[in-house]
């Protein structure tokens, strides 16, 4: 057979039948979720005007657009992110949107970037939101729904780490130098959950700050309290359902992203070590930033590939990724049409039938569905017939059974 | 609030909340089918080497491609249609996938045409396709599965037409003649389902055929009878469950497209008058054409949006459209923990639930219920916190009743 076509563009991805199965099934678990916390779906153009995405992610990232001149002569350019199209929808049909909108996007994202492992030019994001309330109840809405959805998904060892950014700002600014900034103090205070404190001070020193001076930020660090508002957030969240347990402030976590206002958040499983499976935090002056309404909000993002990576690491999806499959072998004409009846009657159960397109040899078609993972096999031959029933063949037990048609 | 942000470029489009869930909900119930018939999914990325695309659809079809340079001066493309991209697959997976590969494929494409009403630049393909056999049962599955993923979204006045291409095209090619192909008569006789016999008569003698061809090949056409194979054909699919008065030779289906090699066919719901809902038919040589390896291929495709829209227009959706939502009301802070704990519990048993995010008067809260389509209130005021009790509302009925906590 021919193989002449060009291969996929690096960077970019087919997903076949198992592994989309794995996805879409992570997917709609996780809409499912969101949709019981009341957040409607989202769907954006794959394609915007490029000035609409064009200097909101800052220098770094324009140069990571996918732009170009449509036939038309438009500068338009591929979907970078969730946020900035949903800026542009909040603007646009403020009078059809509830006042304290609550929306989930999933679709995928665009970015030029060099390719490495898990990093990929076209991805999925999964992010909520809720937008135009400062409330605590809104940030425990999201971190409830979060460990819903993740929970849902069958972790069950679940951590949400949740901080201040703003009280972490302000206890470290006094730390700060015209050399070493807080942000530049917060960046490396971040890595605390995989460095010792040494190793961090370390770092700060190398950066410049004095080693008096080191020492003192991470005890100031460590001296942190939860705020008011976080314990608020906090306690709604366990009210909300959360296990106690399950919540930990951590004066530590930063996010890498300077646009947070208020409370942040990461969530892990703790068997998985490959990083948090999501994160996010309250976000009060970015939509307006973007060009948007001048709204507060609050959300975050589940790591998709992640999660579903996590999923398998974790053999948590081992009942949607093998259903029971059934082929139908083809015996002879004269046994095909009952053999077509009993498909439509396990299909009419709910049951995957595929029907074995041509008469070959039942050792050939039990080999075909040994090949490609069919769990039972279907046999009617004119025995069979006769007597008005079939075999199901167990494949995976290497059992079989009569039934009456 | 502002309003500075560039609009959506012409002939794309936001789906927002109400009318994403409908999609989605066609979306998923399409793939429950499918899967039930052994269709296992398939996504390809959205960006491919310009070079698979050109010179597949034709010339016109090129000069409808999104087409760019990207960052490393590859020339790329935004996926067109379904099957080139499918091609790719088989061709460089042949060792992965069933030698009977069947799958679906739900993925949005990109024309550059002219936007009008109905057509768009970014919409949503839904194809199926079996290959590698040229069994009649092949053809038969796929009549099945499209009957039954449209019965499955409500539809119970469904009509398959049917007929044979390649009998059709021998059966006028004896009146074809030099200034008039067989294709050009066929086009014409495809109108036989909106226009009058004499209107067809009418156009095909303005194309140059003389009077008494022109009757003669509609004679022709009205004498046809199925193929003996067409004949297994609809035996096979009622066999699979589709009901005998559904199934419908048209001898004067022709379908537009000239890659057809065998059966073909379109689907109606008998009360939605936009045009068909789904349409195919057998291709046996498309995919080597397109580069791929030399295998026969039978398949189709359900027109989403249209499908989407006979939906909404006979009213299939009403359970989708509006399943129960609640909004929890916040009264104070007292009893605001008995709300969220209420709130969490209903969203366990899988019901909908918003917590209104800050405190404020109950009228206020429930007018936001009501103008955002809210099914319920939930209130849990002193009153009812002391009495372990909380009020429903039922906002469509106008009744409310008391239930314990």
């Amino acid at each position: 057979m021919s193989n002449n076509l060009p291969q996929n563009l690096k960077g970019f991805r087919d997903f076949l039948g198992p592994e989309a199965e794995i996805r879409d099934f992570v997917k709609a678990k996780l809409a499912e979720t969101f949709r019981v916390y009341g957040f409607q779906p989202l769907e954006t153009p794959t394609l915007e005007y490029a000035e609409l995405l064009l200097g909101k992610y800052g220098t770094e990232a324009d140069k990571l657009l996918y732009k170009f001149n449509d036939r038309g002569e438009r500068e338009v350019a591929l979907r970078y992110d969730q946020t900035v199209p949903t800026a542009r929808v909040i603007s646009h049909y403020q009078n059809e949107l509830p006042r304290f909108y609550r929306r989930y996007q999933l679709q995928n994202v665009f970015r030029a970037d060099k390719p490495q492992k898990g990093r990929y030019r076209e991805f999925m994001q999964c992010d909520i939101d809720i937008f135009n309330t400062k409330s605590h109840l809104a940030d425990a809405e999201i971190l409830a729904c979060f460990y819903d959805a993740l929970s849902g998904l069958g972790f069950n060892d679940l951590e949400i780490m949740v901080n201040d950014r703003t009280a972490l700002v302000e206890s470290l600014t006094p730390f700060a130098t015209e050399q070493v900034d807080v942000f530049s103090i917060i960046q490396s205070v971040d890595k605390l959950d995989k460095q010792t404190v040494s190793e961090v001070a370390a770092e700060l020193e190398a950066k410049g700050l004095v080693p008096e001076r080191a020492t003192a930020a991470l005890a100031a660090l460590d001296a942190l309290q939860p705020t008011a508002n976080l314990e608020k957030i906090i306690d709604a969240a366990q009210k909300l359902g959360v296990p106690v347990a399950a919540l930990k402030f951590n004066p530590a976590l930063a996010r890498g992203l300077d646009y947070y206002t208020g409370m942040i958040f990461e969530i892990r499983s703790q068997s998985y070590k490959n990083g948090s499976l999501a994160g996010g935090g309250r976000y009060d002056n970015l939509i307006s930033q973007l060009g948007g309404p001048d709204i507060p909000a609050v959300g975050g993002s589940i790591g998709f590939d992640r999660a579903v990576d996590a999923c398998k690491d974790l053999g948590l999806l081992s009942a949607s990724e093998k259903p029971e499959t059934y082929l139908a072998c083809i015996y002879d004409e004269e046994t095909t049409p009952a053999v077509l009846e009993l498909a439509a009657k396990l299909r009419a159960e709910g049951k995957r039938v595929e029907v074995y397109p041509e008469p070959a040899k039942l050792g050939k078609q039990l080999s075909y569905a040994d090949k490609n993972g069919f769990t039972h096999a279907l046999i009617i031959g004119p025995e069979e017939l006769g007597k008005r029933e079939y075999v199901v063949k167990d494949l995976v037990a290497a059992s079989e059974e009569r039934r009456a048609l």
